[in-house]
């Protein structure tokens, strides 16, 4: 075993945390209390310089602009680039844009590669992925509402979608839909299928309003009917059926992604926690961080996050050599084990701020409302507790 | 001992919960998503209609409009109030004007009472209690920066405050500030001093964005500049010194208040918990309720919200009996006890609601975001803790 | 409502207090060190000056020579006995003995009343109950191997019992077993039956070695075969079929009473706690109390104890005025809520003695130990939060 | 980073279960049920087999009869053997011999290796050390009332010593004791001395009554007084005043050790726990591992340990590579971290196993009374995140 990161890795990472404390944290104050649309020319010219640095969307091969980075390598990036809500979206390899360019240069013909996935890639327009629906749950992924019917060379599409993230203003939306309800076997009765933004009968109902804040833009989250939604058949993502398939392929190093882009947060929490712990005054000459509560957070923190920065990482370096299946249980294990780290430490973080800590005068309250949601999407901490016992249960002749 | 409501009691009771199921509710959305400002007609006519029911300021005494009830029934009352984020506004007896009422009813000059209480009385005005500094920690109250330096007949005040809740639109603030800066008794320096808002000098600098709004009106929280501020020295609430010892006397039937204002935020959380897990249905007939995880939820909150109620009444019941002093362990101990309650059941009803849970569909995220500072306010977990342990501690003859 | 406990109570629990500081306590470390029967002529000595003392046997009826004490205040005593592992047994209202009584009282015959409660009620005898079966789950308690079979006059008992606490040296069993194997009604299949323990076919197996000791005598587990121990049929104890019916009966009060004890012991192990951690120096002049973890433990154990006592007494409350089945939530609410308290309350008050916390110099190690089972005999948590919520969601329209 | 196990090692780990399942665990019974002297035949016959495989002694080196692996390597070999808590006696690397031994290895004189560190390799005697007193706080290590006085050649010690683990037995003792008592620096006060047990002035009080049992021989915890006991100075352990910097060096690798033998035990618990779960039936055909409760608890078990893995193989390899001083955090870090997950496994593992679980049928009982300990000796939970707190503060520049 060896625990050692490589230096050169190392070393670029130094200079991304540098990047990301000069470049995207000055924004932040701003991201959190105006429209997005606002802020995006600054963001622009944020990507224009990570381009500039030869970082642009890391995970992507090289031969669409990416850095071809291993996802184990990557992993670290993302806890970089997490320490601010910006990072990754600078860095063009943030959610929901990411996940849909791996499925698209997996499973698209390449039509679609030169409409969708290259656009993406050089970060010329945006996308969603639109799964969700409000009167179906999130932990029964099979059962699902929305319909995609053929007439004649289209689909037509019916449903009502929610938690399409950031499809304000994207340019299409890779859509889940049962086109083939009478199969069998539940998993292969939906497909994915991509569908422009513009085409008919794609209706946003609105941004939901999310802990507080409806948003705009890539910082959205919207309801959508789809009315007679008609886009041709060529339009289907894989094979029909394959759509839950091409979900988990999805899920796998998103949940890397995601998992590491919290450790970020975690570390930014950690450090904004122990630096006001370390100059807050509670009495002239006495600091904060001579109470004793406070060095158990911090004592807690610190090992919760190395904790579950090795829970990743040792899941990532699975899932690489062995593939997602055979790492099914450490994937779902991090997906809430991380998720509860996070909570716990964004937490501490705000008592140990007092007053301070519930304003937005820290970024810390703003992952306090929105990272509430990373124990809920991408399947709830129950969801995965039961995959993971389902699986260690296996090994014991039970089927739960 | 005997653990009934009074049968009369338990009517009132009745009749208010539907009054804020009926005419509270509704406005829930409004209040969430819209200044407050908009709101403020529809409000003032809920007022009137309160008022009409005979249920105005219920705390207050009779001779000035109010219901004249004890603090043990007035406990009951506030729970059911507490069940929407606007009950105790509409029966005027919400933060931080029903604090300033109860102290200017002890404290007051008749001169002060005329201009002052009674119109806070009849609903005419709000007010606001700034004590709280950005520069000093709310843990050791005795140490505070505003100072308020006589001159002439008047006092000249000077400092910076912040979560001065309700400052905007207030009518005037009771300011904390050092009047006697060589008391060797520090707790024997500080003054309380009614400041109309509209003297020269009192500048609110904003309204502290928390949790993603700054929100306006009552709904809001000021940082306030007292930039050489004056104003008679008549406007001395109390004797000179007393600062402290009058916050005490607010402290002890506000705590009652608020605890109960969340045991009411508790129940209507676990209502929408349990009637989400009644219906939601996970796949064709099988409803959320039957997951054990769900199950647990609700066992474990009925019991900490009963337990909470039983520990509020309990200290209620002692304060009147035996004084605010005897009641310390029971008072503090609440605070921490009732507000890590609510942290629980909050956080429990969200996750059983999934997605929908820190939608703003429903008043839990709401809750979430804004009942976060129950931690902290009034004395952090911390602080009361260690109150409760030094007072135990003196059994033991150890001074901590 | 009102949280007074009457003054005449107050007094006699003052007495009693002293009484097992004074009498019991110092039994502690012999009956830890040394066999039960070692004990036993001491034991007596103590019982006799507790009848001397007119406190025999609380909430038996005087007629039969107990106090005739109504629940909610053998509540109170409950408490103070439970402070010394001896006390209920010295007070003769220990398990199994007291509850055998009060099941004895409301269902056995005239004659089953002569020849076993009152040599019970009297302390000349001991008994047991033999229901909890070694392959069969304590959590569905209609599903048992244990059978009685008429032949003749007779009730022949097939079966295997363990967990019959107390049946080494007592004079009878109420057992548990199946009489209507074929009634449509699960619950209605089990009767109760007197068994005296010189019956050919009782066979004790062992005491169970629990947490390191088989123990003997009152202070053990047998386990049981029941080899065709034939008894008459006028032995059954109330309806045949009622065997559930009547083991509910047991159970209410029988909550109440380990509640108590259980608060009672937790009572012992904060003053253990707080003495310890008052006088313990960690560095000259520097006590352990000084550390603000000690002072959370303390704080947050008060916290818990006076909510779980709260729970229990309004539990005791309801169930005197309105029935136990009235009262089924709070009733297994509170045997989950106090066994975690006494979990966490030990916990606590052993890390604070350090090294010495898990010695047997201190009752608090065998506590530890012993009352590890409070969270899972007469019900898990598990089941009884299932219970609660079974109920609650009945509101709902659900049946789990 | 490179997560992989190397092949030899692996199958060695294998076969090392092997043993340990078919050799050792059947000894567990009588272990927990008869002196330990009683089974020290059978137990010396086991060590001969584990010698006859070559696996003797891992962590010393060949050249005086041990395997000389690796932490990195014995960590995994620790886990192995932690499964039985008789696995390192075996293999003759069991506290406190282990660490007597590197120790010695590290700071005897070619005369004392031969005396005491060879016969200790060999298995021949076993050996105890001496440091926690009973008047003085385990957390101040520096704070001392043993005093080692020089007169002629000797050393005369004088002073009381408790949980000096495996006394009962032993042929030497290595006693911490004040030598330089007017030393400026505390911590260079004490020395190590070896003192053969039987000195005159050597006597052991007692086995501490630990969790209800003295026990005998290796499994003991004696009190000693240490009366005017005197050895000659050569029998002094590295520099004089050095007894502090020798303690250090001991608690590292034997944090691994211990750290990796509860990660065996949760392991052990953890198989326990499943299997119980997917074997026993609540109702027919309906087993335990149904619901969803204990699918929690296995997938929480699983994560934890995981998690706590990967913290003490990343401790161990830090530690090698960089030193014991670098892996500060991390040592102290993996103490606390890991003595909780195994509090809380065992918790698990006993409540799903029900009644069972509190009988010594199991070890699960056994190791939640004896592991107890594991959150207090050492250092205490409390001790260990103040360690890593204040390591963390200085990169702040706060000194706690």
């Amino acid at each position: 075993m060896d625990f050692t990161i490589p230096a050169a890795l190392e070393k670029m990472l130094a200079e991304m945390r540098n990047f990301v404390r000069a470049e995207v944290m000055p924004l932040e104050r701003e991201f959190s209390a105006r429209p997005f649309r606002d802020l995006l020319p600054t963001l622009q010219e944020k990507r224009a310089r990570v381009r500039a640095r030869g970082w642009w969307a890391p995970p992507l091969p090289r031969a669409i602009g990416g850095m071809g980075m291993p996802l184990t390598d990557f992993a670290h990036v993302s806890e970089e680039l997490g320490r601010s809500p910006l990072g990754h979206f600078i860095f063009n390899c943030a959610a929901p844009d990411i996940g849909n360019m791996e499925v698209l240069l997996q499973h698209a013909t390449p039509e679609q590669k030169e409409k969708y996935l290259l656009p993406l890639a050089r970060g010329e327009i945006r996308s969603c992925f639109s799964m969700t629906e409000p009167d179906y749950p999130g932990s029964n992924p099979v059962w699902m509402g929305t319909t995609a019917r053929k007439e004649g060379s289209d689909y037509v599409i019916n449903g009502r979608k929610w938690y399409t993230s950031s499809a304000d203003g994207a340019a299409f939306a890779v859509v889940m839909a049962v086109t083939n309800p009478d199969d069998p076997k539940p998993h292969r009765r939906a497909s994915q299928i991509i569908v422009p933004t513009n085409t008919p009968g794609f209706n946003i109902v609105r941004n939901i309003s999310v802990m507080g804040h409806a948003g705009d833009g890539w910082a959205s989250h919207a309801e959508i009917v789809y009315d007679n939604c008609r886009v041709p058949q060529k339009n289907l993502l894989g094979a029909e059926g394959a759509g839950f398939v091409i979900a988990q392929d999805r899920l796998g190093p998103g949940r890397i992604h995601h998992c590491m882009r919290w450790i970020g947060i975690c570390e930014r929490a950690f450090e904004l926690m122990c630096a006001h712990s370390a100059s807050r005054q509670l009495a002239p000459g006495e600091v904060l961080a001579k109470k004793q509560s406070v060095q158990f957070w911090i004592a807690e923190s610190r090992a919760e996050i190395d904790a579950a920065r090795l829970m990743v990482l040792n899941a990532a370096f699975k899932m690489e050599r062995e593939g997602a299946k055979a790492a099914r249980i450490e994937i779902s294990t991090i997906k809430w084990f991380v998720a509860n780290v996070l909570d716990r430490v964004l937490d501490r973080a705000i008592q140990a701020h007092g007053g301070l800590g519930v304003t937005d005068d820290t970024p810390l309250a703003g992952w306090y409302r929105q990272e509430r949601a990373a124990r809920i999407y991408d399947g709830a901490d129950e969801v995965h507790k039961t995959v993971v016992a389902r699986q260690v249960l296996r090994e014991y002749d039970v089927e739960i």
